[in-house]
């Protein structure tokens, strides 16, 4: 079996850490961690939804995703200094919203927003990936703290949401790249999954040489495996 | 079998036309028609390179791609306005250049730039697609453009590239969806394939329900039908 | 008499080509030619005005103008790249706006908006007079759309619009000036004026030495000349 | 003959005053009053030009216009705040730029660049004329002191520049407006001149109704009327 | 005594002028010169005040301070033209609102809002200081205006508000800096107070070595000899 | 003896957290908390200087401050997405990019850049003043990796900085103001300090009613024994 420079099987996970109620202010927080990469989650709930969907009865999710300036070996010029968003960080966005209103049933939502923000602490590879595990479970304790308050009519998430990356390095498919990984795969791909199993999302790009059916095959089987462990870590953490 | 609206079979794509030399200066360029999509796609070769690539010895290839305020149904407010440009935009320009380059060896095309915008003249579902299929003529036609001048030493061709979306509608799989089918789709892809049919790159999404394996099996072999379509309909465009 | 590298007589407009019903979108449209000049031109109507309008019974034209990046010889940078609009644009776009607006009797449009949108495809002299004179034709349509909707109370066209540059080339007064000759041109006028032969706007500027008084007279007068060669175009256009 | 409100006959400027060295720092500068319009004009001379004009031994002149929040009758929001310079500002600044520059012989001023900022502290009408013939005048000091330094090899300035506004109200013609006829007028046309006579730019747009030759012909010649008496005015500050 | 450059006391402030009236459109203004440092303060009057604000029948106070870009020995950039207002311009504004709110009781200034605009014309030191000083002139002119309308219930100006700077050069505690000096001050004090004495805001910073105790001790008399001899002179302006 | 909600003497500190090498990549960095307060502070060391400062032999520390949108009791915009920077943010980033300048000796820096950044993840009052506390202690081992590399000539640390809040409440001076005394303040002053006990800083604003010599000297008398009580908390963290 090929090794891995951190001595994991192809198939495993980095350490996942995800650590709930990180914050006081936020309905929802955790840091999760994938290895090195560390990412806040916190999602804020409010009442009322944006302009275009009031008087409709259902509710809206959202999201963002940023990275600090040191979250990165080199220090990256921020965001805000810039006065734009750059073309990345508006697509992360967008994947991580649109995986987690899959988890929502917007009519027992109700009228409400939750705002997810996802921010990058450090950056190890796999950011967006780790970053949707993390706002599944942020969204999770924002919806608990929505219930508890009475502001529910029904249950809001009809199921739960993990993403994980896979690649071909040297020709081998591997699972949950670290940032050493990702600079050398020819082809990287990123899954989203709902915790039984169908898919959200899947964004496969060849780096280098085009890949062919099979090898997309051995991507997707290795995903499969990745988001279920998540989905298990996910469990237990809401658990605990 | 079923019918679609415009009579379509589910694996046909809608007429596609291929204008080649639109524009005068331009040194490639060409209308591309899906159906009522049309996109023009322009690409204009530049000796030297960004700065970070000088001395590499290693040409460049980049994209924008941008839609005209009334390309839509209802007029959309300009982004030069807005004075940002929006996550759609900047998704799709990184796409179209990503999978452009895929088309290139950047040592045979020396240190010249070529770069390719693909602006949507109007939009029926498929702009993406289009713009990257009719892209890949342009860039063949300023490649051919930079032969003629003596300034490569190779062939930067090294396959060409073509794109297709392929959906589900009434968990009906299909291909190449205008505009009216697109929003009724409850999983949308863009699949692009290399002329020799390997993937380049491949993005998901579930817009309804989650999908499972088989239908993404299904949606796969549509997308691998049409951009084998879209490669013959490129050859007999540059042939021409 | 002088001849010109096209042969065109001094006081001869390029062919003028105007293609209706460009686009499938728009309430009106047209694709307007001087030469190898292309602009697409598409007329929107929408019910309501803005704010500061509100209540008055009165309608309202706006228009705005911009560039395809490739419509030069030399590609030039986005404005929603550059985040901001330039001087140029902007100029223009007023001029547009003021220029269509004088054709219109906002009673009789009553609360509506006319919002028109002048792409240039391709530049080689002379893209605002085309604008101008296309979106004219683009607005009749747009206003026809809305009398056949019912939409409207009288006739707010109250007269026709057309524009044409002029300039001193060599010490000579020329009409419409293609790319070659604008360069060249020590004074560049362009004016505006209805289908029965006032003036709407006048924009003369000494691009080298200051202009006399009777250059001004000639300029002016082969302007009215083309200016009625504009009107009777649209006429035609219109009615077939 | 037609009574104005001030009491002007319709051929009359308002009261001028040109107060030249408002300021310490500036090489050239002056406060020009066309009656309550009061505009402050700075011209400052640096060594070299932009770089595009490096080496040709050309110097360059450049203008910016702007106006104070509260010079206008209601506040204003700042450019600066919205972020963003509005069509107006950019219009007049490249019109105040185009007409000195006319003033000017490059080859004698060398590879130096004037930069005049003509800033409205209070705006009642012809904001624009009056800056442009405050701007000769801090433009004329300006190279003044570049004569004074030695750094000049010929006489730079080949003619002097002033503007006025002329406008038709009620059916009559009449020299430089105040705001109160300005928004009366059914035409209003911005005339830049020489010193001796010629045009330098004429600026004329049908506000109500379109007007017609003759109407044209007498604008024509209010504007020489005035622009002669600027002229005359000027040389009397730079002599005082 | 340490002698200074332009021959004042170590404890006495430049010549001080303050002409009210200086514009003809806003409710309150003055041009307040401290030394060679000019500075443009006009308050204008609104009915009504920000969304937040509203129905609390609280009024409002609000400043902006800006530089023209030669008031300054070199020419600066234009804040608009750079599309962001630098820090330096922020923080200014911000400390000018704040001063001006403290002399203000919103309850007997009504749902009314004062905006009060301070426009650098000229820079020798002391800027934000002397806007601050004559910004109160302007203020209580705005209020007079509204008072003489019948906007008001009671007295809104409950107190006068004064500013100056501070410094030390070569170990000498100074009053009232100008650029030459404020370019070679160890420490720098920005210090505003109220008409009866008492402290407002007091900025200090140390620009070399640290300050002590002491220092701070004669740095904050000087300030309070100078806010008193600044309370005088706008009171006697005030009646003038 | 007054007593605080949170049980703490008026001249106490919150509990101090310091945790060194927080991030991977950093050169220093450490989580700051002052009780509920956490900001992540993080320095890098960069060869090479701005272009203004090339070839002069000295280094530059910059800083910049920022607040993640969850950071806030109820969330807070991004300053991304609003594509400008506030002018909070901006005070802030200047007040600590001045504060730890004070602390540097440039020259034995040499020509090396560090960028501090203060992030804030949560606030509960105080977040600038614990910034700056954090980010000299990141300075301190960025400044002690570039020493273990040998890129320093000297010892550019020449004191340490520390900062603190005070502030009146209901006329009672407190040391270190959480959010909720924070809102109440009738005085707020922060005070940037050296370990030597001299100042670098003060800012102090009347937020109700102005403050007398009196209380400005309690305030003081706090701000030096809480600066005191940090510098040894530092100093702890350094050695630990």
């Amino acid at each position: 079996m090929t090794t891995r420079e951190d001595g994991r099987a192809v198939d495993e996970l980095r350490p996942i850490t995800i650590t709930r109620h990180w914050l006081d202010h936020a309905q929802g927080s955790c840091l999760v961690e994938f290895g090195r990469t560390k990412v806040l989650c916190a999602a804020s709930a409010t009442e009322g939804v944006p302009r275009w969907r009031k008087g409709s009865g259902l509710g809206w999710v959202t999201a963002e995703y940023a990275m600090l300036p040191q979250a990165t070996h080199d220090r990256s010029q921020r965001e805000s200094v810039k006065g734009r968003i750059g073309g990345r960080t508006h697509e992360i966005s967008r994947l991580v919203g649109r995986s987690l209103r899959a988890a929502v049933d917007y009519k027992a939502l109700g009228e409400n927003t939750i705002t997810i923000d996802c921010d990058v602490l450090q950056a190890d590879g796999g950011t967006r990936t780790a970053a949707i595990t993390g706002a599944y479970v942020a969204l999770a304790d924002a919806v608990a703290h929505l219930r508890e308050k009475g502001a529910l009519a029904g249950e809001p998430l009809v199921q739960s949401i993990a993403a994980v990356s896979v690649g071909i390095i040297d020709g081998t498919p591997m699972l949950d790249l670290p940032y050493v990984e990702d600079v050398r795969a020819e082809t990287d791909m990123n899954v989203v999954m709902t915790g039984e199993g169908s898919f959200i999302e899947i964004q496969g790009t060849a780096e280098g040489a085009p890949f062919v059916r099979s090898e997309l095959d051995a991507l997707l089987a290795l995903a499969e495996k990745g988001c279920a462990d998540l989905t298990r870590l996910q469990q237990e953490a809401l658990q605990a």
